[in-house]
């Protein structure tokens, strides 16, 4: 069985994340969506309410394991047997992010691979930091997240 | 009349953002120069401050309106009944991020026009934040920012 | 009034190109088409057949013109007393490329101004290269030109 | 079978591809390298010596297919079953030109998924371009090709 | 005697470093390595204790000096009479801001002439920053820094 | 003595390469400005012209040789034992290529150090490409390249 890892923040969801698994669906037998816990930067929704909203919104998906990882991305795919590492690409800078990453994580794990996948066009520019910008400015969210996600968006506005 | 609007952080202006208003203002009848008040970076100046700064280094300039808005861009563009948003393109890295925000904001209202200018060759890598670095560090940003944000610099270094 | 010059090889034009004359439209008074006839690259069409093209695509809109130049860009707008040169913005390589050209113009005339438009998602990557390459390997351009611009594509191809 | 197909130039096959075929067969069935005869480059080498090169190349993988196509390669790709087209990812501009063929593959193929590779990091540089060049100017191109490609481009150079 | 300043904020020094100097004593009689102490991040060793881990790590090159500086950089490059600043050049994004900074700087002093060296590609992706990432994962580190900072790195992540 | 070479096709010399040569100058003993004879590109000057504009253009320096090769330049700089190879840095797409090229001759050379110096803000832009298509067009280059330049521009383009 062909697993592959999907790891990020996931602050939350975005429907561009959810293209990436539907596209990493047809290419592994099992996709592990991830939340890096250790990310450095102060998250709006805690670990668990972004278990939550991964759950919710792939659900639907029967090969898709929602998941929550600490340490060295590069020790979790090893102890979880995944072959690849799922990566969505979007703009430039981004991909000069995600190449220095995925080198840099082949020096630790010489077995990793990187996967890049792309997003359609319309996700292209999308990430979870305007998501949670647009939604905290008033803006509506319904065409970037799924609905659980626009909710839980709106009730974490209403208690800051 | 076609009105423009030019927002930004402002904080201060720089003769790169005049360099582009000069430009605005070859373009369009009406060009509203307008602090976004909601930026999430934590800024120098008051939005006061900006403010004072933005009019006197404007006050020239016949059809310029200096302001300051809450909330999304979008919102305030239609409001304002501008017919298009104004953005100096500076580097590579920042073009990116122009696209994007142009973009997003055309994905949530889409009769929003980004126009990109180009300011002079020796204003390419100006930037506010640069300007704020130099004055911290004891420099001379007179060939950087109008003489009255100068002062505004020199009085902020004191205080701090 | 307000009249911006459009330049291109418009070899042929395509749905990317209309999209930023419709953009060009609410922002000035008359937009001038032209093709650049001493482009340095061998064209698939003559001058005579891209003005043609060029002219079905586009009577739908009153203030545009269709013309051809030969010679500099700055002595053509200077000419027809254009206040700005209007360019798409697309990937990041051309943005690179537009830029200095838009820097090296203003060195030749230094009232020329560079408005930079950007087009919907979907034609980002369109470009008339591509459309010529599809149609040479038989693919369906209809999404991507005019059908003035596909018959004429096709005919090309018969004769080749 | 998830099978994939890795199409280019190879003019010739370099360990760049080379390496890109090794990651391919970690994540799917089969891989197909094939030759795109339609290419508007006027190559070094014809189709049947690049044929013979990649089979060469790569005999000692039980799992590659050594093939050429005629045509649009969204074509190729639905007549071969294949469920992925791999491109490797090098430098940025390099990058740009990926994407927009990705992104207009997919226009024309809904279904078409591009999957992304990172070769290992001394052929990041890495060109057939670069090899014939560097053959050309009489230079040691061991360590970019193998050995029968090594042979070839010298047989080539003193037939020129 | 040709004198060039290396700045930076080696929070802590790599190996990517280190390969700088060495290429830079090749071109220059003297390399004074010198940490800038106001810049503004959140540095994780104290200034002393870079300093400390520069000249350990340096101490085998004979024409390197050790040193910090406070206030531009400008200034100490004037005050030490070097001819050049030097900087490696890594990735793309990297790029952008490097020209930025040498570009303002030699605003603020005309004189001063950047030097950008290219380090060994595989440390193109490494950066300090990295390493305090993975150190704080509990990776190791070893093939990225000195013996001596992965020691001092050890210690500071018992003592958070 | 520590000398560099400055390779490059110089069809024809501008005042970009000549910033160059002299920012060069403080940092070397002697500077080697070598015509590449072998660059693939169908030239405007022949290499002697080639060479009789660069040594007009380059008299009044002292320390300035001015020469061609033919073959590798690897193969070049270690006959005249010069420790450096000068590059001039001018827009992101040159820096993608000359990084490529720098990388490949350090792997040909180990010994080979590539030198990037960034040539005045106002010439950032500015290639012989342009100056050529700018004269081709009965534009004035008296900004961009050196009288004596000019002058031979202007006679090849009445015999062409």
């Amino acid at each position: 069985m062909k697993t592959a890892v999907y790891p990020g923040s996931f602050d939350p969801i975005t429907f561009g994340h959810i293209d990436v698994i539907e596209r990493a669906l047809k290419l592994f037998d099992k996709v592990i969506v991830t939340v890096a816990v250790n990310s450095s930067k102060a998250p709006l929704f805690t670990v668990d309410e972004r278990l939550y909203l991964l759950r919710e919104a792939t659900n639907k998906y029967k090969n898709v394991e929602v998941d929550a990882f600490d340490g060295l991305l590069v020790d979790y795919v090893r102890q979880r047997k995944a072959i690849a590492v799922i990566r969505g690409l979007r703009a430039m800078t981004d991909f000069e992010y995600e190449l220095q990453m995925a080198l840099l994580n082949r020096r630790l794990y010489s077995e990793l691979e990187t996967v890049f996948l792309m997003p359609k066009e319309k996700y292209t520019y999308l990430s979870s930091n305007f998501v949670r910008e647009i939604a905290t400015l008033g803006g509506d969210v319904s065409q970037f997240v799924p609905s659980v996600c626009k909710k839980a968006l709106l009730k974490k506005m209403k208690h800051q």
